[in-house]
């Protein structure tokens, strides 16, 4: 499939970011050249979704060592710069997948000239943004075949070019279901309180001009009650070992509702957001941000100034209520624990 | 209780209505003159909540009795301008409640003289009121037994004295046990698109002094999870014979999470809320408001224009997943039919 967006590029001195804060009213674009600046867009939303994070997080250890004069010790920069870039935010685990990926090269390659560690820490992190790609690719054809010839999907938050190195993960599943003739209705969460569904869902998919109807979260349960909705399909921030899902907060919500009307509910996330090390849900960090996201959406207040809020960023879904999750490994079923340590350690190192 | 918040006064020749689209940064007041008026200010949200609706609707046709010159058939211009109430918003049964009371009594009264007409017309309006803020303190009273010493309630929409003609039905169930020295703290759904949670509800609350924080409506499903929620409690617009209740959208939704966990998922409403006449939820019309609500709230696009939106204002969530329902008459519990049947036989008439 063609690619009309691409949210991130290399520069060799810099990283382009599309500045998703700005869209889908502007196609602006900021110029990164320090890794400061790069977690600065990561924090404000400008980049963002998991295997996105992952693919910048990566470049952002390449610009490090590009400005790195060859002096001072570089595995120290890199290590500093990786853990600015981990602590941007703590539940996409890709962010730290790609950083350990990257400084791996580093370490093996300490002893060589500077010129040849950046050009393989510049190589590295083009391959993580291959990798993603051709995953996109495989997570679309392997979900696919999980979308009915004519279905009502329903997705929350944005999974698509916008954010990863390739189609997307669940909107790619449905871009490949979209392609491949099958007739799709997507149903699209605007995903409050920061509107990647009204933002950057609705857009891409009229770009690719697959029939889509926004909707208020709260409009998906009657969508359901009402037999509308054929299948629920997400990404996923975080896979914990026993397959429970940490993304988009109302995902968790989403899950329930779809199991309560027998709806099928798929995660589709590459095997980087895995996270072995997390036992279950309960070992995902849930990132809480600034609760005027909540009361002053865009800088403009809804509710009384001072009112306190909370704003968990995500939530956990349980593997009892995953029906698959679809890898670039293939389809994951229950038993998850077996499984996902399967296709996690098939991937690529 | 003492109500600091007054949202609709009859001033003899004009209501007076608390415009609360611009609640809550400011305090702004329409005086209506006309039945017109009126129903422009119900459909545009300036003024509503079902109870409410109801009691507007009642002094909107005082209103064209006041203006009447005795001349023609004040009959046909009652119907007429009840016909006009009453097409606004299709699913809050208060409205057609209230004209059809209105109107029996100029029906009754038809042969007396102009002066006499109205001024019965206007007794019955204020009666209208006056039940609804004693329907609002026994559905408090009522309804402050079922929840707990040391409670997280969570609510959506604006249930309180916004929307009532006393100190509200959800909410005021809720001030009635923070009255009584229960330890309450909100959660306050913010309630999209219309957010009548983040703009009405918190400010309510807050000027009561009862402990809240505002959220956005998906992060209910984790908050429940982690345990933090021990009721729900919300509106109505309108119940059916059988216990549906249609109420703002997402309503459903949270009366499913609810009965996933484990949680009471109550419904206060007074039995003016009680539409005998529509047998199941699928007799209930569901509002479909612009989509502008969603794709542009307050005028400020999230969406890309020309993004296709479904704006269903409610939904319907069936008796099995109703706890019980507070009215003024007490506690109703199941089996509803009867029971309902039997609260509303005993209201005034």
């Amino acid at each position: 499939m063609t690619r009309p967006i691409v949210p991130v590029e290399w520069r060799g001195d810099a990283i382009d970011i599309l500045d998703q804060r700005a869209l889908p009213f502007e196609e602006r674009h900021l110029s990164c050249r320090t890794v400061d600046e790069v977690c600065d867009a990561i924090r404000t939303l400008a980049v963002r979704g998991a295997p996105l994070l992952g693919i910048v997080a990566a470049y952002a250890i390449a610009l490090e060592a590009v400005s790195w004069n060859g002096d001072e010790g570089v595995a120290d920069r890199l290590r500093l710069a990786g853990d600015a870039l981990r602590a941007t935010r703590p539940t996409a685990v890709n962010i730290a997948w790609a950083v350990d990926r990257m400084l791996k090269v580093a370490e093996a390659e300490r002893s060589e000239a500077p010129e040849r560690v950046r050009s393989l820490l510049v190589r590295q992190a083009r391959s993580i943004e291959e990798e993603d790609a051709r995953a996109c690719e495989a997570i679309g054809a392997f979900g696919a075949e999980l979308v009915p010839e004519e279905a009502n999907v329903l997705t929350h938050c944005n999974t698509g070019m916008l954010c990863t190195g390739g189609i997307g993960t669940a909107q790619g599943v449905i871009y490949a279901a979209h392609q491949a003739g099958k007739r799709i209705h997507v149903w699209v969460d605007e995903t409050r309180p920061v509107w990647q569904g009204a933002r950057l869902t609705a857009w891409e998919l009229g770009r690719l001009e697959i029939p889509r109807t926004l909707i208020a979260d709260g409009a998906a349960a009657s969508l359901m009650a009402s037999g509308r909705v054929d299948l629920v399909i997400t990404g996923a921030d975080r896979i914990a070992a026993d397959g429970s899902a940490a993304n988009k907060i109302e995902t968790y919500g989403l899950a329930v509702l779809a199991h309560h009307h027998g709806i099928p509910f798929v995660i589709a996330a590459p095997t980087s957001t895995i996270d072995l090390d997390s036992e279950t849900g309960a070992d995902i960090a849930i990132e809480e941000r600034d609760g005027a996201e909540v009361s002053a959406p865009a800088g403009r207040p809804v509710a009384e100034p001072g009112t306190p809020v909370a704003n968990p960023a995500f939530d956990v879904t349980p593997p009892e209520l995953i029906s698959a999750i679809v890898t670039e490994r293939g389809v994951v079923e229950k038993p998850y624990p077996s499984r996902l340590r399967t296709a996690t350690e098939a991937r690529g190192a």
